[in-house]
């Protein structure tokens, strides 16, 4: 017979969630030296570092913190071949720790991104907010609006289809940024001084049908749901294009989330995002991408996902079909990111073998 | 050539928007002492009272306030046999409202909602929010991840297609309410003492698509762009079902709205709602909606309205044509309903006659 807690087990100090279930990927070419300020939220978790740029570089750690740590030449050895479909010289490499992980949830943020306070001043644990936007269901076939009503305090209003009150489960948490927003080179260059004080406590259900900008910095995620769905595309070195790794993730997850049924968050938590990339360099980066979104963006809204494809697996190899068909018209560089997505499939079948067991954190 | 304000102009005391533009609609069946509360915010712009019940009460309001008052004699006296489509007993009474105004703009308010304070202590001016927010433009087609990019110091994020960053003209400003939550009779008898504390900043567009459940509190809206679809609905006296007018008007709104391109946006401002209505009284009222909005619900989600419903009236007859097609069979309550929506549209354009200019206040 199950049991109730008692007094003290209720009271007891909370423990880390999921501490050997999540891991934390961190896309980086320097030292790790931010990770001081979030060592109270983040010592307890295992880290992968995806260390970019110059394997030879030596990339220093702060004490005491569990990691492991890939650099290009580790890349190319585990991947063989197959490592084409890592970027390299850009954050999109990052993908590469989610393939690796053996964990069942994913938190990656940036090596710029510090704690930020909520408006009494308290330090804001994003990580604990992203566990609680992922483990609470999501509410994608209708709008609440009281936003979440999954958190305290909170409910569905009245008018919400009692039908849909059980929700779905929630693959992705996509948390925000205070101070420096994350804005394009042109609106960095229209607006240099444009920050973001604005905290707004709400966290809420993407709903299915809406794409949204799928920012990396301060996102995490199921692996089991979502994970063959994350790959952040060919960026960088020998690319055409640059800063769109993300958004290229975020289009494909949404169109999957939606045809799987499953849940994207975004909203709380913010991280303090400490400074803003030369808006000279990001305009070099995107404006290919500037106009081809204007292509691609219709291209997802309008992807049909055929009913057969009942894994995440399944969908993005089609996906990748379709991308091969629609989008190579508009550039070459479709034809190689649609390839490079299949050879991530296969790379990410290799490194996770189906019935490897992830729920526990102990795959094979 | 146009010249710029001097300093003095430019620090000039905000004047009251839309004052020629806008009527406050109240529907009330006592005297209504709460504006005097209001009285800073809504004693420049002109109210339509809509008197439910006895007519022969005699309602008392505040002295100052520019008014006009509609007891049911005046209804029936207006509109003839097409009162049957306004409800007694019921505050859905309040379209009658919307109807007989001439103005561009309406605001409407429940008699028991007060002036909400913000984080800092500040009293909330939820109209000139509400006025904000319907003169700036909506995002239906895309999310962005800031919310509304028009609000001061947000824009659109990285990501976010530049062709559609005009946005389309809002015809809806949906706000909420601090204390006493809108929730239905089960949540109520559940959660007694729920109260709302969460001051949520942000002002958001409903995706296209998505359909929400509108409140009738504390709504703003264009009447130019949307009014002849504000119906809400035949409840109250005689009819089998209430607590679902607002419900009613928000789905047509929304599928219409989304046909004409149209947006709706929800969250700020916030109304102190200060008191919960019976939720005995309300599960009597509600109980048969709570089985039909799961039907009503998908229907209105599969509903498409032909290109050739080019204007409000043409989209809200062929819905209602819509409804009666397949609603009746789930009650006849839904065949009467068919009939009422076409009347008030009749009742509409009597008292809305085509070239009557709306966008100065003062129709013909």
């Amino acid at each position: 017979m199950a049991e109730p807690a008692t007094a003290t087990q209720a009271a007891a100090p909370a423990v880390p969630q999921l501490k050997d279930e999540l891991d934390i990927v961190i896309p980086t070419i320097r030292n790790l030296d931010f990770l001081e300020m979030w060592r109270p939220f983040f010592e307890p978790y295992h880290l992968i570092i995806v260390q970019d740029g110059d394997p030879s570089k030596i990339i220093k750690v702060p004490d005491g913190f569990d990691y492991e740590l890939y650099n290009r030449n580790d890349i190319n050895r585990i991947l063989g071949p197959k490592a084409s479909c890592i970027s390299f010289k850009d954050s999109a490499c990052r993908c590469f720790g989610y393939m690796v992980s053996k964990k069942k949830y994913i938190y990656t943020i940036d090596d710029d991104c510090f704690v930020a306070k909520d408006p009494s001043g308290k330090a804001i644990n994003a990580l604990e907010q992203h566990i609680k936007n992922l483990l609470s269901p999501s509410t994608p076939f209708f709008f609440n609006t009281l936003y979440d009503p999954f958190r305290e305090g909170a409910d569905f209003v009245r008018g919400y289809p009692f039908s849909l009150r059980e929700g779905v489960p929630t693959a992705v948490s996509h948390g925000l940024w205070l101070n420096i927003p994350d804005y394009d080179a042109p609106t960095q260059l229209v607006k240099p001084l444009e920050r973001n004080t604005r905290y707004v406590d709400a966290v809420l259900t993407i709903p299915k049908g809406t794409l949204f900008p799928m920012c990396g910095m301060n996102l995490a995620f199921d692996r089991e749901l979502i994970g063959p769905a994350m790959y952040f595309g060919l960026m960088g070195d020998g690319q055409p294009i640059g800063r769109y790794d993300d958004m290229w993730a975020g289009w494909c997850v949404k169109v999957i989330c939606d045809h799987l049924g499953l849940g994207v968050k975004t909203g709380l938590p913010y991280i303090y995002h400490s400074k803003a990339s030369n808006p000279f360099v990001n305009l070099r980066k995107e404006y290919k991408g500037i106009f081809w979104q204007e292509e691609i963006i219709p291209f997802f809204q309008q992807s049909v996902l055929p009913k057969d494809c009942t894994t995440v697996q399944k969908c993005y190899i089609e996906l990748a079909k379709q991308v091969k068909e629609k989008l190579s018209k508009v550039d070459p560089y479709f034809d190689k990111l649609a390839d490079a997505m299949v050879t991530w499939i296969e790379a990410w079948d290799e490194l996770n073998p189906a019935g490897a067991s992830l729920a526990n954190g102990k795959a094979a």
